[in-house]
């Protein structure tokens, strides 16, 4: 047994135009980490956050990252205490699964920490335990891809049932986070509860499409099939010149583009660095012309998921 | 240029559990003839329909068969006169895909007719519209099958976007035909427009789910996948023991059942011969205790679509 450790757990991109609450994919950068080491006193004490401006409780039932802890220790009857330090190394709220992240990096340590008795499949209803509980709402398809790593379909929320998805070798993604502020819970709560049956069946074929088209590298067919016909009509009236940033992703080579998660973020895919580079820089110019600061991230897709530093 | 010409097209299973309107796959039998040869009178003739108890009728526009002729003679711009006899070998209104069976029949002989101008996937436009028109709705999930064979997803109908998804090579599908009439028009009217959010995603996770499945020779997921929560509550309450067949069917061994079509036939699908035969068997003995009379199909996945007999 490791006395203290160190990992990183990825950003995720949930959703994933036409998959609302199935699909998602983890990237390279950003991410969180955690430290993380056995402490002679029981219980989960979480030592310091960095990097959250103090908007984060230290109060480890109302963190992510110390809920997942706390309930991995408890089903593993493991009786030692624990100090966490949090370093969030991306922006909160910003619909790259933030919170994902920290849940998956906290669980991914504490079983690394204790020996790996549990695979990474089987730390999954953990992390989604501290999203459920800080978040109000646990979404597998930011806590399934920061754990397992690449692409994933949830299946089902009940049972649980996480698809891995294999994907092109070249598909990268482009990710920008502008600086305006979206509540995951304000997101949510723009939803309707009924939709047309009608625009269901585009959404179906499109899940369809995507999913053929990631798993025979059909980079045409993945482009074709990033519509949503449902959330991103609603969702994208909260982001200034969504529509212009996702012709812009298009027209410089992009596969496809989207709201990452519940936003602000916006993704695109694309089958190559340069495609997905040359579509970063113009959703870059459309926030530029509205006076909006952004950060860009552009990253093949992420196989690895949680990775132990140093 | 032959002079004439005698094609089969085969049944197919339209939605396949959760993909209503989006899925549907070919099987081997039962399935529609069609003879057509080159006629010195201008204009397409239906001399003659056998098989269908006088219910269809004899002009051509009033026949899918006969209008995905005429459509093809119209945009090939061929200014011959053909004769067409339509053998139809599979129950009405069966929830089979008898019409798009006869308008996949037509096109492929006309087409094979005058030298094969056109691929088989050009030819869906032209069996659609026969569709369209002879039965009030286009849906591409029986055509698209029937003329291409194996299993297809139509991930847009606007623009029309049909995509191929390779299946295991041991997937055996088991159709059950009750003796019961429901007609298309009916199961559909008996749909809701609106549906919840909350189902909708249950249904595009069990879409990508069965794609992945298919693509990964993965039968468990297959399987995992083959639920509806959309449309099959409600139209299976036209299908007198329905739930008992769909349990029986995966007691005997089948991955899962659904209705074909809008019914009332069953299907179910297994990943070996054996156990699609056992799944037949147990199902047509549930309806054998309702006192209803049933056909029964058991085949592989039919990969060739239509074919010319001789």
């Amino acid at each position: 047994m490791v006395e203290s450790i160190r990992v990183f757990a990825p950003a995720t991109v949930a959703n994933v135009s036409c998959g609302f609450d199935v699909l998602g994919f983890a990237v390279n950068r950003p991410g969180d980490e955690v430290e993380i080491r056995v402490s002679p006193k029981k219980g989960v004490v979480i030592k310091k956050i960095t990097g959250d401006q103090g908007k984060l409780s230290l109060d480890p039932m109302q963190n992510t990252a110390g809920i997942a802890i706390v309930k991995f220790l408890e089903a593993m009857k493991i009786d030692k205490g624990v100090e966490v330090v949090l370093h969030k190394k991306m922006p909160l709220g910003s619909g790259l699964g933030s919170s994902a992240a920290s849940a998956a990096a906290g669980a991914f340590a504490v079983n690394a920490l204790f020996g790996k008795p549990l695979k990474n499949e089987d730390l999954v209803p953990f992390a989604l335990e501290g999203e459920r509980i800080a978040c109000g709402s646990a979404h597998a398809d930011n806590v399934g891809p920061a754990l397992l790593g690449g692409f994933v379909l949830i299946r089902s929320y009940n049972p649980l049932d996480i698809v891995k998805i294999p994907t092109p070798v070249s598909l990268y993604a482009t990710i920008i986070h502008p600086h305006i502020e979206i509540r995951t819970k304000d997101a949510r709560q723009l939803l309707k509860k009924q939709i047309l049956l009608e625009d269901a069946v585009k959404q179906w074929g499109n899940v369809g499409g995507l999913i053929a088209g990631l798993m025979q590298s059909d980079y045409d067919l993945i482009g074709r099939s990033m519509h949503d016909a449902i959330v991103e009509p609603i969702r994208s009236l909260l982001i200034p010149g969504f529509a212009d940033i996702q012709k812009a992703a298009v027209e410089a080579g992009a596969l496809g583009s989207g709201i990452s998660g519940s936003g602000p973020s916006i993704f695109a895919l694309s089958s190559s660095a340069s495609a997905a580079e040359a579509a970063g820089e113009s959703m870059k110019n459309v926030f530029k012309k509205l006076n909006i600061d952004s950060d860009l991230y552009v990253s093949k897709i992420n196989h690895k998921g949680p990775q132990v530093l140093d």
